[in-house]
C-alpha cells in the first residue's frame, strides 16, 4: 500500500461516497423561519396571485385602444369617471372614452385593459384627462395569477428558501411550511497533546482549536453542532463518546483521529462497532490526505486530521458538502455553489501529479488587478488560514500552475 | 424638480450618507458566539503560539547537517536516542549524529533543529536510522512564536472574525471578546390595501409580502429583527409606530411608505419630529427611485418602495450594507463584498443614461458557457425575484448593454 499506511482514493471518489448518505428528517417550522432551509414538500398555491388585475403605477386605468396614436404632439383626450381607493374593487365597467384614477397597486376596473402613468397625463378641467403616450393592452398591469395560479406549485420541494420564496409563502397565505431539519453535527478532538481553551497548556502541550474551528464552520454551514470536547487517546473513551455522540447527532466529525498517533486507534474503534464500516481510508488532496470515512448505523462518521489547517480544508471539501447534503440539498456537492473569484497567480505553484492540492492564497490589488499570492506554510499552524482570503485548487492531474495564470479563487 | 415630485441623488452619494451613521455599541461574548461578528478591540496575545518548537510530521528529530547530502542511494546514518511522548517536553540536548523519534505536535528537544519525515528514513536494527533524505535547517518544525509572539496583536479590531480567527482566540486562550453587537432593525411596512399573512384578503386587499422579506434579509446581513408589522396609512399611527420602533431599534426600515399613495404621508411624519431630518428622497436608480433617507434623533430610517421587487432591491444596494456598516464593518459598502459570477449577457438590454439599473438575471448552462438571461417583469409582482439568481447593473453612463457581453451577476 501506498507509503506503507493505506490506498488512497480519488475526491471525487470520495464525494460519492459522501452523497449516498440519507437526508435528514423534516420538520414544520413557522413561515419566516424557513429561510435558508431546504423544502420537504411541494407548497401549492390556493389562490390566484395577483387575485385581480393591479396597477403598476399611480395614473390612469384606461382602455388601450383609446389612447392608439396619442402622444406629446398629438394627445388623445377621455373622460374622468372616478378615482378608486386603492383598497377598493371597482364594478362599473369602463367605457371607451372613459379613464378611471388608479393608485400603484390598485384594481383595474373592467373593461380597462391598461394603465397609463400620471406623468404622461395632463388634468384640463375637472373631468377631462389629455393622454400624452399610447399604452398596449396590459402595459402598467400586473395580471390575475402572473406570480402564481390557483393549484399550482408555488414553490417546488429540494428548493431552498431564500427571502422572496418566504415572501411568496406570505403571498399565498402559508403561515408554515414542512423543510428538512439542520443536521445535527457532533464534534469530537482527540490527541493526549491537547487541552480545552480554559486551562494554562504545560510546555509540550497546546489548546484544542479544532472544536472550535469545526463548530463554527458547521455552524455556518446551517448545523446544529453538539461538542463533546475533548477525548483522551483511549479505547474505551473514544468508543462511548463516540457512540454517545452518534446517538445524539446525524453525523459525527472527529479531529485528530487521522493522524498517525491516533488514527489506528480510530480506525480499531469505528471497525469495533458492530454495525461500523470503514468506507474511506486517505485522500488523494494535500493537505488532508489521511482523512477517514466510516459508517456507523447508518450515520456518516468524518475523521479529519488534528493539524489545524488541515483539519480546515477537510472540512471545507468535504465536511460542509456532507452536512449541505445531510439538510436535504441535492445540489450540496456542485462546485458552482463555492463561491470564486478570478484572479492572476502571484507565484509558481509546484504540485504532485495525482495529488489534488488546496493553496491557500491571500487576494491583493495590484495595477488595478486582483492577484492571488500563495500563502505556504505548514498545516499545523493557523497563519496560513489567519493570512488567506481563500484557496487555489490545483488539479490532480498537474505537476503545477504557473505565476501570471488565470485562477478561481474559492473564498472562505 | 424632475417629474415634479423631489429631486433624485446618485447612488454613490446615498452610500456616502448612509456611511455617516455611527456603527452600534459592541458588547463581550463568550469564544464561539464572536463569529461573524466584527471585533470591538485589538485582540493581544499573551503567549508565544506555539509555544515552543514544534514537529510538523511523524519522523524523527535531527541536527539538519547531519543530513545533508543524503538520499536514496547515498544515505546517512544517526543514532536513535529515544522517543518522545508527543505532550512530552524533553530537555536531553541532542549531539550531532543522534535522532529523536518525534510525531507531529511533539516539541522538537534542544539541539535538533529540523524533523525528517519517517517515509524518508528505515530503522536498521534498534538504535539506527538510515536517513535517505536532506533536510535543511527549519524544516518541518512549527516555530516558536510562529503562529503570534507574545505581546503581539493577534487580532485587530475591526476584523470580521471567520472560524479561524475563533480558532485564534482558542489557541491563545481567549475565552470571549469585545465585538460590536447585532444591529437591532425594526421594520414597518404601510399601506391601506395590506392585510397580514394568516387574514384572508378581500378582493382589492393583497397579504404583506414585505415585512416577511425585510426581516429575512436584514437577518442573512447579521441583524436582530423587529418587526412592528402593518401600520395604517394614517399620520398618528405611523408616528407612534415610528417613534416606537426607533426607541426599541438602531434602524428602522418603512416599506410602502415611498410610494405615491403614501410618500407625502411619510415624509410629513418624518419631518415631524423634532430631530428628524430627511437627507435624501429619491435616488437614481431603477426599480427603487423613490427611497428616503432620514435621520431621527441619531438613527437612520429608510423608506422602501412598497412594490415587493422593488423593496428587495433596494434593500440588496442600501439596506443590507448599511446593516453590516451599523455591525461595526468599515468595508461594508465595499462592492468586492458582493458575490459576483462571471456571465455572458443573453440578451440586449436598453437602459435610460444618468440612471443605474438593476435587472434580475437567471444564469443558465448554454454550450458549456453561463449565460445571464434577463427575468424582465413588474417590480410589484414576486415573480422575477423567484425566477433570478442574481441582478446586472448597469451604469448610470450607459444607454444599455448588449447580448454577448462579459457581465458580472451579482449573486442572491
Amino acid at each position: 500500500m501506498e507509503h506503507g499506511f493505506f490506498r488512497v482514493i480519488t475526491s471525487a471518489r470520495f464525494c460519492e461516497l459522501l452523497r449516498l448518505f440519507e437526508p435528514v428528517p423534516s420538520e414544520t417550522l413557522a413561515l419566516e423561519d424557513c429561510l435558508d432551509r431546504i423544502l420537504a414538500e411541494d407548497i401549492l398555491s390556493g389562490e390566484d396571485i395577483p387575485a385581480l388585475d393591479r396597477s403598476c403605477m399611480d395614473g390612469y386605468a384606461v382602455r388601450a385602444a383609446d389612447t392608439f396614436g396619442a402622444s406629446e404632439g398629438n394627445p388623445a383626450y377621455v373622460e374622468l369617471a372616478r378615482s378608486a381607493a386603492i383598497d377598493e374593487v371597482v364594478t362599473r365597467h369602463l367605457s371607451s372614452g372613459e379613464c378611471m384614477g388608479i393608485a400603484t397597486g390598485g384594481s383595474v376596473p373592467p373593461g380597462a385593459d391598461a394603465v397609463i402613468m400620471v406623468e404622461h397625463t395632463q388634468m384640463l378641467g375637472d373631468t377631462t384627462v389629455e393622454i400624452r403616450k399610447t399604452v398596449t393592452p396590459g402595459e402598467n398591469v400586473m395580471l390575475r395569477g402572473e406570480d402564481v395560479g390557483e393549484g399550482q406549485v408555488a414553490l417546488p420541494a429540494g428548493r431552498r428558501l431564500r427571502p422572496q420564496d418566504v415572501g411568496l409563502m406570505a403571498a399565498i397565505g402559508r403561515l408554515e411550511a414542512t423543510v428538512f431539519r439542520r443536521p445535527r453535527c457532533g464534534i469530537i478532538s482527540t490527541g493526549d497533546e491537547l487541552v480545552p481553551v480554559h486551562h494554562t497548556p504545560r510546555p509540550g502541550q497546546i489548546r484544542d482549536v479544532n472544536s472550535h474551528t469545526l463548530a463554527c464552520m458547521a455552524r455556518q454551514a446551517g448545523a446544529a453542532t453538539h461538542s463533546m470536547g475533548l477525548v483522551p487517546d483511549q479505547r474505551e473513551a473514544l468508543k462511548s463518546a463516540l457512540a454517545r455522540s452518534l446517538e445524539e447527532n446525524d453525523v459525527v466529525f472527529i479531529s485528530g483521529g487521522s493522524s498517525i498517533g491516533t488514527r489506528d486507534l480510530t480506525i480499531e474503534v469505528l471497525e469495533s462497532f458492530a454495525n461500523g464500516e470503514i468506507l474511506a481510508h486517505g485522500v488523494s488532496i494535500s493537505p488532508g490526505k489521511p482523512t477517514i470515512l466510516a459508517r456507523v448505523g447508518g450515520k456518516p462518521v468524518l475523521g479529519l486530521p488534528g493539524q489545524v489547517t488541515s483539519a480546515q480544508i477537510v472540512m471545507l471539501v468535504f465536511g460542509l458538502p456532507l452536512l449541505v447534503h445531510l439538510g436535504g440539498d441535492a445540489g450540496a456537492f456542485d462546485p458552482a455553489r463555492r463561491i470564486m473569484r478570478p484572479a492572476r497567480l502571484g507565484a509558481n505553484l509546484s504540485s504532485k501529479p495525482g495529488r489534488e492540492d488546496f493553496v491557500r492564497v491571500r487576494l491583493e490589488e495590484r495595477d488595478g488587478e486582483l492577484v492571488a499570492m500563495p500563502r505556504l506554510g505548514k498545516s499545523g499552524l493557523l497563519r496560513t488560514m489567519l493570512d488567506a482570503d481563500g484557496l487555489v485548487r490545483i488539479e490532480a492531474s498537474l505537476e503545477g500552475m504557473r505565476a501570471g495564470q488565470d485562477v478561481d479563487v474559492w473564498i472562505f
